[in-house]
């Protein structure tokens, strides 16, 4: 450990690097200025600038979330790590960051509706959607029910972080949110996703400060 | 959404198979029992099989993590995220999860040290240090800051996670630990890691159950 005083110590000048890095390898060219922020912080958080060929936003994502976010919107998290991973100084206004996941009723709701208690959790959603900021960065089902409760005639979210991660309907939900067209998105596609990413995107939206 | 109805809705189902997609295409031989079961589960949490080829284990890393925690042995962790991610249901001895990232004098503390919030948080582990889990999925220079109080003499963690995430210093920090020698570590080598990741190895080594 005898060189370990050469690492840098200030967390702004790390942060300043860390994205001179990302920018210089990363292929970000498709994207808009608005989306290249987004995708930037997001490869921040998983340390994989090849994360920028799977990240695909819908043309109005960018706008529609800044805007909601401004407006003072809600972000809807389904899970915890998600809504620990929003940084709260960085938000418009003050923002609501809600996760039901862990409400003492969700257990008994899932078992109830035969779902997931990711999917259940999105129950107590239904009067806090429209208009909001969703972030899903775990849970496929959660997506997935996300959709179906659009199909059931909930209020429209502004914008869908749909970003779970993992080997049983990530995928696939992520696809059929792209190919649903009814909100703004902005997906990884495959397999890749996870709480960071989502709440990476999130933390992009809120603020101008890089 | 017309084929949303036929996902799969069973959270234990999707576990096992998700764990069965991930044993199937993940090259795991190298890794003990043991280790398996917790590579397994940091693969789960980001979605990438390849993962598996930077995942590096100490020889007696699984077992002492394991023992420390049968042992109630608490949890420290680097970021809010890692904390929120250990499920509080598969400890085995209802062991304490702490971050002290937020608690009031970090910021100050931080300046005072000229040092990252993150590295200045650790001044607080002082006294939990001695056979505790460490868990650093975030910062770097928590774990270059802890590689320091080791010089410096603090008691030693019974096993050391690392797997802070990203562009500057994330690599080197995590080689650093495993260069070192003085304590068990589990990393993931160059930029990959985050709060899921090292969350995902505290929750496989607590317990049994997949």
């Amino acid at each position: 450990m005898s060189d370990a005083l050469t690492y840098i110590r200030d967390g702004a000048a790390i942060y300043e690097r860390s994205f001179g890095i990302i920018r210089a390898e990363a292929n970000l060219a498709r994207f808009s200025p608005e989306e290249e922020k987004v995708a930037v912080r997001m490869i921040h958080a998983c340390g994989m600038v090849e994360l920028a060929d799977d990240i695909d936003f819908s043309p109005t994502f960018a706008a529609a979330a800044k805007a909601a976010l401004r407006r003072g919107a809600p972000i809807l998290c389904d899970a915890n790590m998600v809504a620990h991973g929003v940084t709260r100084a960085r938000l418009p206004a003050n923002n609501p960051v809600v996760c039901t996941l862990v409400e003492q009723n969700v257990a008994a709701l899932a078992a109830e509706l035969g779902n997931t208690r990711s999917a259940a959790a999105m129950e107590l959603w239904r009067n806090r959607l429209e208009g909001a900021v969703v972030a899903i960065g775990n849970a496929p089902t959660a997506l997935f029910r996300l959709l179906e409760m659009l199909d059931e005639g909930v209020a429209r979210p502004a914008a869908v972080i749909g970003m779970p991660v993992g080997f049983v309907g990530a995928a696939e939900s992520k696809a059929a949110l792209a190919a649903d067209g009814r909100v703004p998105y902005a997906i990884v596609k495959g397999r890749k996703g996870g709480s960071a990413m989502a709440a990476a995107a999130v933390n992009a939206l809120a603020s101008e400060k890089e």
